[in-house]
Parts: C-alpha cells; structure tokens; sequence
C-alpha cells in the first residue's frame, strides 16, 4: 500500500473541495455569522499563512483563548496546517494554571477571542515563550497591554487564500495538545498526533459510534478547549456537515433556541449541560425534533435525565465515555440488535452504562486478581489501549502513575457485564470504603436522582472512627421543591434500591455541587466544604 | 499517542469477545449450516495454530480455492493471524493463471473447497513451492492426486482453540495478496497490508460509506476471492454483523431465496449478478423487504437496472467504484443533503455515477491538459492515491505503468462534476476513437439498457478507414423480446439521446456478452469474435 501519512489537513481540503456551500454558523452578539466551507477553507489557508509570516515553524506551538466559533475551527486546522501545534486552552483554568501550561507547552503565538483578553492580560507577565498576541474581534483592535498585538482579521486579509498545507509530515507528529483540568497539582498535557486524531475521526463517523454525516447539522456544547470538543470539529469538517458554534457565555435558553433555529441534528456536551437544557425545554417553547442524537460524556449521566430525554421529549440519548488521555472516544452505549425487544426499563438501564468499546480500541478492567469477570460484578479499575490513546503526560514525570504496561491506566472503576457493556462505578479516589467493601458513589447518585424533586445530587465519602468511610448525600433541589423535601424523604425514597449498609449517613441540601471547569462534581472541594460538619463523628 | 500498530485480528478478538452469539451462516448442499462467532473465533484460532504446525511462518503465503464460506472467513483472520499472508486464489482464471499466480507468491499451503479439487489437481504438477494441500469437507477426504493432503476439519480439531492471534508486527506487513484478473497477460498480484485492509475497514463502516453496522445482516455476493469481497468480510467481523455466505454455484434464485429467508439488509455484488436476481424477482415471489443496501459496483450499473431495484421493488440500491488495486472502496453515490428534493430522474442520474471518494483517500483527473475543470464534461484519467492504495504489483515489472508520481493511474476515462461526483466515462481501452472526437461506449450502452426489450448491452469500437473508431452496438434481448426488436428499434431509441455522431453503426443481436472471470464484458473478446465481420469497411 502507498506510504501516505494520516493527516488532518486532508480534512479541510475535502471539505473545501467538495462541499464548498455548506455551511458553519457561529453565534455572535451580533446575530449568527454564517460561513461556507469554501470561505473556512480560505480563511483557514490564510491563517497558516499569516502564522508563517509571524514565524511559527513546524513543531511550534500556537495557543488558543477561545470559545466555539468559526475561528476556533480555522485555527484547529490552520495551526496544524503549517506542522505547528494546536494548544486549546482551558479557559475556566484558574490563572495559575494557565500561566502553567502556556510556559509548559512553550506557545509561541496566542490567539485570543477579545472578551477574553482581561483573562490573558491578568497573566501576561508570567509568560516566557509568547512572542506575539492575535485578537480575534470583527471590529477595531481593543486597548490592551499585550504586545505585540496583531489584529486576527487583518492577518488574514494579508494572508494567501490559496496557501498549500504541509502534509508530507511524519503521521505521528503533534497537532495538538490539551492539558486536562487536574483537580490537584498543575494541569497534564495530552499531545494528538495527525494519525490519532485522523483514526478517532473515522471511529467518529462509523455508524455504529457517532455515525455522523454529511447531512447532519453538528452542535459540539462540548467546548473547542476541551479535548478538541471530543474531535467532532475534525469529523464534521471532514463529511461536510453543517457545523453550529454556540459562541461565548451560552445560557440552556440560546442552547435551545439554537438546536430549533439551525434544526441541530446531533449535539455533544456533559451531563450538567443537559441538565439545564431538560429545566429549559420544561418551558415547553422548543421544537427540537430535528435532533437524532444528544451526545453525553465527560461523566455519567443520570438513567433519569437519559429517560427524560427520550421519554418525554422524544430527543434520542447517546451515552458515551472518555477522557482527554483517550482523544477522547472510547465507548458508546448501544443496544446491541438482539436486544431491541427488550422491556423499556431494561433498554434504558443498558444504554446508562457507557457502553461497548468502539472498534480500534481494546480495554480491560483489573482487579486484586486481574482481569474480572464479565459478569457485571467484579469491580476494577478500567484499562485501555489503542492508536488514539495517549502514551503520556507531555514533558511529565506524573506519566509513570497513568502509563505503564502498554496500557493507559484511568483511575475508573468499572464493571464489564456479559455483553461486554463497560459500566463506571466511580473514580478510584471517590470510591467509599465502608467497613472493607466498596460502596459507588455513583450509583447512590443516580439513585437519588431518579427522585423527581431533585436536581442534582453528589454522594461524597466522609471518614468515620468505626467504618473508616461513609457515604453523605449531597442534594439540589429543583426550585419548586426547595424546603418541601426531608432527608427522611431522600431515605426512604432509598431505601428499597440498595442495602442498608449503602445507605448515607445523612443528607444535606445545598444550592449548587461544586465543580470543575469542565461540569463535573468537584468532590474534594464538597469534602472540604463538608470537612467540619463531619468531622466529629 | 500509543504505538499501537494497525492489525487485523484485533476484528476477530472484537467479535468473539462481544459478539460470540451473533451468527454466520454458510449456505451448502446440506443446508444452511450456523457458527456464532465465538465458535469462528475459535476454529480461527485452531486454524492458527495448524497452520503454524504444518510450517507456516510469518511473511508465508497460504492460497485459498474457495467459495464465501465460514471456512474462508476463518481463514481471512487464521492465516494473518500468524503474521502470513491470505491468497485468495480466483477460481475462475485460466489453468495457466492459476498456476502463474501460486508460482509467482510462492504458496506454501493451499486450502482448497472440496469441489474444487478437479480445478487444482489439473494444475498441480506446475507447482513449484506448495508444499501441503488442506481440503475443505464437512466428511471424508475424497481420494484426490494431491499430496501431502490434509483435512480441514481434522487439523482444526487438533488445533488450539486458544491460540494467541500474533499482533505485534508492523502494521505495513502483507495479511492479504489478491491477483487481478488481467484480459492480456499474467495477472498481477496486490498486495493487502494489515494497515490497509484496517483503515480500509473503517472507511467501510462510516455512515457516509457502507454505514454498515452491528445490526446488518451482511451477505457478499462478490466472492471472497475477489479483492477480499470488497472488504465486507473483515468489517462485518468487527462489528459483529451477521453474515452470510452464499456458499458454492449460486443461482439468482439462491441469492433471492437467501434474502428473504436470512433477512439481508446488505448485499454487495457487481451489476451482472444485479440483472439476473432482477430477472428473478420478475417472478414476484420474494420479500426483499430487510434489503436497505444493494451495493455495486466492480463495473459501471447501468441507470435503468438502478431504477428497476428503487422503483419497481422499492430496493435501496447504492452505486460505488474501486478496483483490485483500491481495496477496493474509492467512492460510493449517495445524495448530498441538499440534493434530496431534486426531481426524481435527476436523482438517478447522480445516483448512477461512481460518486464522492470517501474519506482517506484523494482523487484528481488528468487529461491533456492537466487536471480537468469540474464541470462534468472534461473527460480525463482518473488517478488515485491513499493509505490504501496500492503503491505497486507485487514483483512485477508492469508496476511502473500504473505507478508513477505517487498515484495510481487507473486507465479509467472519467468526469468530475461541480459537485465532486466522479462519473466514469470508460476504459482508457475501450473509449471509442472516431474522427479525432471520443465517443463513450458506457454511455451508448446505458442508453441502450434503458431500453425495456434489452437484457444488457456492449458496445466496442471496430476499425474505420475513415473514421479510425466506429462503434458497434452488441445487444442481449429479455427472452420475451427475442425476435420481436430489431436494429431500426434500438436506432429510434437511441436518436432523441445522443449526438448523431455518437450512434452506433450497427446493432448486432447476442445470445450473451462475454464476461471476464468476475463478471465484467470482456471487450476484447468481443473485438475478436466480431472482427471478422466487420474487417471490410
């Protein structure tokens, strides 16, 4: 076969080539911005100009402070296009963290979406490899003290809309790198290959994952700085789809509106999202009865916002897992086609798990005794290997803790039932131990979620002189139940789901579950919250 | 990223570990017999280990004479598993092909369907390098002239059914080797890499390719001696498809008869094979209702035949384009979105043409000239490159005129419209030269096919004095039309159609077209057998 390295520029081209009308809207204060991929495609050729001409060579890294936009896209293939390295930068980091990883990953060039600029400007001056700033804004250049600042537009208008992307390059060269949003310690860097992110594209769009197409109209809610926005920009790009760019400080409302106005037919966020787009849709306004799949990772969704979804609006549910170590595609939850016929609740309780491994990945959960038995029981934690799994932490010494024996190790703990369906239990750090056994924090969640007066809950373990670990419920109440729901309500609602010994010690109400940046519960800062309540016992 | 390299018997692992219930389905004289896939897995794996006892070593070939069986699948994974390399022998070649081909890859073993053993005894004195011949039989080995001979069934029940795939080798290495089957001349040998077929696989399984999918019932028609049955056997593997194998000698009632029993969402043949299950569906007495994909390609599916699947028996019919030399997927036909509300005869004229390369790979179209405009008019070479393109003919000195400049020269003729969608146009060979002009013998032949009195049609050039190329129009009337149609009807029809200059000079009525050993019109043949006939003019 020929020797044609696996290259993302491809990507662009194909959509430039043959799908030149289609379209990528982005969401602006000033309306909805609508571009063809021909324009992108020009756009994104003028970027990797432009970057040329403000000297960023091959293996260069060029970060980005930036929402889902149009922009972002043409830097996710612009920056990539010249061999540098695209560095999506979390933007919810806290400013340490973010001058961390910009002096970590050396980003030579920064492009900044201008309502972001207060954010970079705060840090500027821990930066120590930044040798020029791009702000991107329609109109006249802000006042700022970054320098040397450039104008991202005015860039393009002196780039060359017919440039040529480089693409005889090693396959295994970086087109991208990520830091994930640790909860402890600086952030971790995850470096995409052109070869990983092109096989996680084609994984993407195989009908038995993502199965998306040319005739879909994509939302990723999922932001551009957090793992690619789990690579569908690539994908979509790829088949020609429609993309859709919720832009800068969505509301669950613009998400809404949004997902009717453009009739989004496949969209892709976390779990909290979905939570506050189910409250909206509450207010019964929105046909969204063009989507065909509501994508959900990051962490586990809820059986009862699954069943919402589907049940009483009709949207069809796609659980997914993965993490920014695994590109980040590594299961999806389907119904296998002998199991159409099986009773609704049963359906519902497969499809909450996070599904079977997708197909060029290979997993394992192990236990005390090794491997476990696919019974759906033996809990361990999950394993897994592949050409678009990371085989490190970039320039990080953490690395030996997740990488070793050829397989990444995630600090999930999982079962694998006889289908082969992976189901999580919990994170290894969150797990309560009780007494010797184990106790999942995210099952007693899901529990408690299935009540109908809650909004979200979190099952945090506290520590305990006897048992050395217990479970303590952490619940929101939906507003309109808020006072008029007791622990002893949360109990008994419990109590005939699981063992007496998994039931928590206590219930506590709280407006909000803190969390990270990325929408999952911030269970050490709940601890700590929680530290001096408890502490007693 | 991991290193992980590419290889195909992670499919098989797939399969066994997820889907061990879901079936193949081998159609043979004793009826269909069933496997589920753990039990494939295991006779691949007991098939594995045989074959390393009897001496196989990695980078060996081992040739198949066989039909689409579970014996043949079991032998697509067993024989790469050990890091040799499958040959699929086509059984239809001339006796001195046949032993051209396992001379020139230099066969070790041989596995060999019982009812082919006449094909291979002629031939084997010749052999130069097998050294042990495995007969495929449900019974006792039938006394045979070949020795040493073993039986299929006994190695494998010696075999481990355990048996560690081996996985570790570069992905670039040969799994597969396929010979074309040339009309002058040796055939030439391709050689499939682990890489490829993997990458090829995945291309197969997008939505916007093949789509196929865990709930497909599979059945290739194409034979599994043809460029890996166009691929169909390995995904549908990985994905846990159902499959089915239509086995030895099948008839059109066969296939009709296999669809409707075994429920078949998805077959995949060349056109000859589409015109008689047409011819027997004629009989109204199937349900082809499962079908959601009749796939064609291998040569061009003439508009009407299309029409007659979608219209008269509401079969989905999709249209794509490859070669031995592609793995073979190049491009498939579907309807971009925003092409789903064009009439409906404009529809099937998109639909008929070879459509949009998928993604992976890259296509251009040269003519005089250079790369022809996208305007459906200029007619060009079409040339091909991608991570599963062949880059050469395995040891064989005719690579260079197909290989040259980083991409394979077809000696296909084709257009590009504006949209993308190649239309091929003809043979580099078959294009008719007259006065200086071409003349497309596809196009007069679907012209004529659209005919509801003709079964199929050839048309070839015959040498003109004045002209240089005229052409000559070779018709095949429906049983019922025999006699009744004569060259006046066929001239009519066609006059509103084409250009004056393109009509045919003559129209010669046949009992048959001859067809190469994979069903296309052997053209060549033709030339010769009318020659004579026509020397004069």
């Amino acid at each position: 076969m020929m020797n044609v390295p696996l290259n993302i520029s491809s990507m662009m081209e194909r959509a430039e080539k043959y799908f030149p009308k289609k379209e990528v809207v982005t969401r602006t204060p000033a309306g909805n911005k609508r571009h063809t991929y021909r324009e992108i495609a020009q756009r994104t050729r003028r970027l990797s100009s432009a970057l040329q001409k403000l000297g960023v060579e091959q293996g260069d890294r060029v970060g980005t402070f930036a929402w889902n936009s149009n922009r972002h896209l043409e830097a996710y293939f612009g920056i990539p296009g010249i061999g540098a390295v695209l560095h999506t930068i979390n933007i919810r980091l806290a400013p340490e963290h973010i001058s961390y990883i910009v002096n970590h990953a050396e980003d030579k060039v920064l492009l900044i979406d201008s309502d972001l600029l207060p954010l970079v400007e705060r840090v500027k001056d821990s930066f120590k490899t930044v040798q020029a700033y791009v702000v991107m804004t329609d109109g006249e250049l802000p006042e700022t003290s970054l320098s040397p600042v450039y104008s991202y537009e005015e860039l393009l208008a002196e780039g060359d809309p017919e440039f040529e992307f480089v693409k005889d390059i090693d396959e295994n060269s970086p087109a991208g790198i990520c830091y994930t949003s640790a909860t402890t310690g600086n952030p971790k860097g995850v470096v995409y290959s052109h070869r990983g992110i092109f096989l996680h594209s084609m994984a993407l769009g195989m009908a038995d994952t993502g199965g998306l197409s040319e005739s879909d109209r994509c939302m990723a809610v999922v932001p551009m700085f957090h793992a690619n926005a789990w690579g569908m920009p690539f994908i979509a790009t790829w088949l020609g789809s429609t993309q859709v760019m919720p832009g800068a400080q969505f509301t669950p409302k613009v998400l809404a509106e949004l997902i009717e106005s453009e009739k989004i037919t496949v969209t892709a966020g976390v779990p909290t999202i979905w939570l506050g787009l189910l409250k909206e849709l509450e207010t019964g306004e929105y046909d969204t009865s063009s989507l065909r799949a509501v994508l959900c990772g990051g962490s586990a969704a809820p059986p009862s916002m699954i069943k919402a979804f589907e049940v009483k609006y009709g949207i069809p549910f796609l659980h997914a897992y993965g993490m920014t170590e695994t590109s980040p595609l590594v299961s999806v939850s389907r119904l296998k086609s002998y199991e159409t016929d099986l009773p609704e609740e049963e359906k519902l309780s497969i499809r909450a798990k996070q599904g079977l491994v997708v197909p060029g990945l290979e997993v394992k959960i192990v236990g005390k005794d090794g491997e476990v038995k696919m019974d759906g029981e033996e809990m361990g934690e999950l394993l897994i290997r592949g050409p678009w799994i990371a085989s490190e932490y970039y320039n990080d010494e953490r690395s030996k803790d997740a990488f070793y024996d050829g397989w990444l190790h995630t600090g999930d703990v999982a079962t694998m039932d006889e289908e082969g369906v992976i189901k999580l239990v919990d994170r290894t750090k969150d797990l309560i131990k009780s007494g010797g056994e184990w106790i999942s924090s995210v099952d007693l969640e899901n529990g408690i979620m299935a009540h109908e007066a809650v909004f979200e809950a979190a099952v945090i373990a506290i520590p305990h002189q006897e048992w050395q670990e217990r479970p303590l419920a952490c619940v929101v109440l939906h507003d309109q139940f808020k006072d008029k729901v007791s622990k002893d309500d949360i109990m008994d609602f419990l109590r005939p789901q699981f063992a007496k010994w998994w039931l928590p010690d206590d219930v506590v109400f709280l407006d909000e579950i803190p969390k990270t940046s990325v929408g999952k519960f911030l269970k050490r800062a709940l601890r700590d919250q929680l530290k001096e309540h408890y502490q007693i016992q």
